[in-house]
């Protein structure tokens, strides 16, 4: 499956070991991550060679192509509300994890489309990312 | 017009003053916020009394309401994220605000549907504000 994953860019990096560890993961159980420049060190010198417009469009571009979304929501991102906000309103499934402590926004905890994690170890991470992948999958291969 | 104000709460309560501003700044010209909550100094308080899809539903709701929404941006904050794309689903006209160095996120700075105005004094601002919404005035009234 071709996965959109979403992390903080712009509001912080702080999690970016998670990141490069949830984008692996993926890859790693014969999936795809169509948007592997959020878990790379120099996206935001990559991203300066672009302009504004050009990221916005081809994020909504990756968007559109993606069977699902798994976002790390426990850094405030105005860009990974957005994408969320994108993917519930093009039918797309959307799992959101974050961390003990996170005072992660309400319009994802309490929204009644997106799957929700709370992980404390990087192998429940796992754990739960690889069921909602089977999950997936088992509704598309019926 | 009944205005939807958007910025941070949970992503940190550091422009207050501004929400704060901005929201007396729209009803002393005749309009109504409609989410005057967001420049409460009290709302997670207030918040801490209903459910995360209380608020997640009743921010929707509001939403549906809007004749626009204006957000403050500079404060990265996955629920302003997730209004503005919800208000540009809905074709609700978008108006984001923020301050020079703040690091707003490209779906936001290239969205093309989205009007876009950095601030550097309140007064700036109000003059904006008050623009944005006699366009839309001319706009509705034709």
């Amino acid at each position: 499956m071709k996965v959109f994953f979403s992390g903080s860019i712009r509001g912080g990096r702080e999690l970016l070991s998670v990141y490069q560890h949830l984008c692996s993961f993926i890859v790693s159980k014969g999936h795809e991550v169509l948007t592997e420049h959020v878990a790379d060190p120099q996206v935001e010198k990559v991203e300066s060679a672009m302009t504004e417009q050009e990221i916005f469009a081809r994020d909504m571009a990756l968007l559109e192509h993606s069977s699902c979304l798994i976002a790390e929501v426990s850094i405030p991102s105005t860009g990974v509300g957005y994408e969320i906000c994108s993917a519930v309103q093009r039918n797309i499934p959307v799992l959101c994890l974050y961390r003990p402590g996170a005072n992660v926004s309400a319009m994802v905890l309490g929204n009644p489309y997106v799957a929700l994690w709370q992980y404390s170890t990087l192998e429940g991470l796992d754990t739960k990312v690889l069921a909602f992948l089977i999950s997936l999958q088992a509704e598309i291969w019926g």
